[in-house]
């Protein structure tokens, strides 16, 4: 039995991903233990992360700067652009760094079931950025599902007109993966996309 | 990548227990695409605790309010007194209602090795608050671990001239095991064929 201001940090943390109301009475016990440590720190970086929060302009991420970091990175690779779903998709690839360009937001994928449609989805500002020149490669990594795949398609021909390479990822057996666990959709992709042995 | 002020708020999620730098990326994420419906709330939660932290000048436990919700309740049994290492210990005992009295929180426990003396745990106030009357039974509920046991012993020793019977957590506690890791069942076990200390 705990203060209804403990309990309502308690709740709060227990709501995010990857936490359950066990642990996350344990993240509360040691945010009060470790004050100066722990619990000063997280304050801090929720209220600045909350006064700033914004929404690129550009690319649709989120980030406290607009432009995002990524988009202001003087280092990035301005003629690539690299097409996601979702700001999660972004953070996955950004986060070891294997592309050196810049990304394109859609904000979901087309969904008959889900209703949604083209409008719903940057795709207009997609077109834009990439008719206002500069970028020659646009890379589509919407997710290798059904819906992902409509929609990729359906961007592909939006920019079809453009001058610019159009390629998307490589589908196929992950690295570490076991045939015996794969599903035959990704079998067939694996085969179909076989490659000479170097 | 993302800007320093996003960083600092994954790296202070990161280090809460049972949180690593994935899953602190992932709720970082959920964070920033809910902001109403996670981000504030934690920031309030936060600020709310973070103003009105304090520690319970009766039985050590850490709350909002002094006494403790668990010192002011009521409802309690006043005449049961539940000896406990640390706060952590008091939450998880609490945590199910399994034991209807009030707590004394010792701030540790003994050891040789790590230097702590009776005199730096809650022991002296522990003697005081039974000398002063009105509680029948003590519950010894330190960890069934060798410093936690010979903490136990000290305590028994200390508190054996006053009119307080003295119990203590039966076996079905784990040798070795720390309270705030098991199961209610266990925890329910033991506290139900608690015995008198020998
Ligand atoms: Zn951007
Ligand atoms: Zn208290």
């Amino acid at each position: 039995m705990a203060s209804p201001e403990i309990e309502a940090l308690t709740q709060a943390l227990a709501r995010l991903p990857g936490l359950g109301p066990r642990s996350a009475r344990r993240a509360v016990l040691h945010l009060l233990k470790k004050r100066e440590a722990a619990l000063t720190p997280l304050l801090h970086a929720l209220e600045r992360v909350n006064e700033r929060l914004t929404s690129c302009s550009t690319c649709g991420n989120v980030d406290t700067t607009d432009p995002c970091a990524v988009c202001a990175d003087p280092r990035r690779d301005t003629r690539m652009l690299c097409v996601v779903e979702e700001v999660a998709d972004l953070w996955a690839l950004d986060r070891s760094r294997l592309f050196p360009g810049r990304y394109h937001v859609l904000g979901g994928r087309l969904s008959a079931l889900e209703g949604v449609r083209p409008e719903d989805l940057s795709i207009d500002a997609l077109v834009s950025r990439v008719a206002a020149g500069g970028i020659d490669e646009v890379v589509l990594a919407t997710n290798a599902t059904l819906e992902g795949q409509t929609t990729a398609h359906y961007v592909a021909d939006r920019l079809e007109a453009l001058p610019v390479r159009l390629t998307q990822l490589a589908h196929g057996v992950p690295v570490g993966g076991e045939l015996d666990y794969l599903d035959e959709g990704t079998l067939a992709q694996a085969l179909r996309a076989r490659r000479p042995v170097a």
